[in-house]
């Protein structure tokens, strides 16, 4: 049996002022996802409200998260944070094509 | 409402030869781990066989996997891989302080 590694870093750049997603590994309970934020940041008065918790950790760069009930936090490479569901949130700003490794818990059924 | 970020690097320094891990994510369906591994290999003819898949990524490092049918797979920063379920495999070698992601999706009853 051969397992070949792919690499996180390849291909990690997006347009100016966009995300881009990329599922890395996807089970029936849980996805993780490589998003690559290039000077981007959610719309005003958007907010993420999910069903389930998130962990989230930048890997390369730097991002604020902004929080609905006030409050934010700053994030450079090997930060991470838990954002439990229903914690609404948006994407205050990030830096150029900075990584973002994010473990979505899936609903279940 | 705070969040906190914790930074994955802080801390991230094992004796030589020896592993050690931190949960830093656990819901029902998944734990997150942060594996640092000093010069670590596993022990001789000793396999890991896992009910559940794992996805698995060097964060910082280097580090080599080897599977029970034969072949390896040598690991640099930002290199991932899944281990499906019950394949057997088994750390030939890690670099110094190398720095494992590891998502391991729970057994579910």
């Amino acid at each position: 049996m051969t397992i070949t590694a792919r690499n996180l870093f390849t291909g990690a750049s997006a347009p100016a002022g966009v995300e881009q997603c990329l599922t890395l590994f996807e089970s029936a309970n849980v996805r993780v996802e490589r998003i690559v934020s290039n000077t981007h940041s959610s719309p005003a008065d958007f907010w993420y409200d999910q069903p389930e918790d998130e962990w989230v950790m930048v890997l390369r760069g730097q991002a604020t998260l902004e929080f609905a009930g006030g409050g934010s936090v700053a994030m450079r490479a090997g930060d991470h944070v838990t954002i439990a569901s229903h914690v609404r949130h948006r994407v205050m700003e990030t830096g150029a094509d900075t990584i973002w490794l994010a473990v979505h818990v899936k609903p279940q059924p």
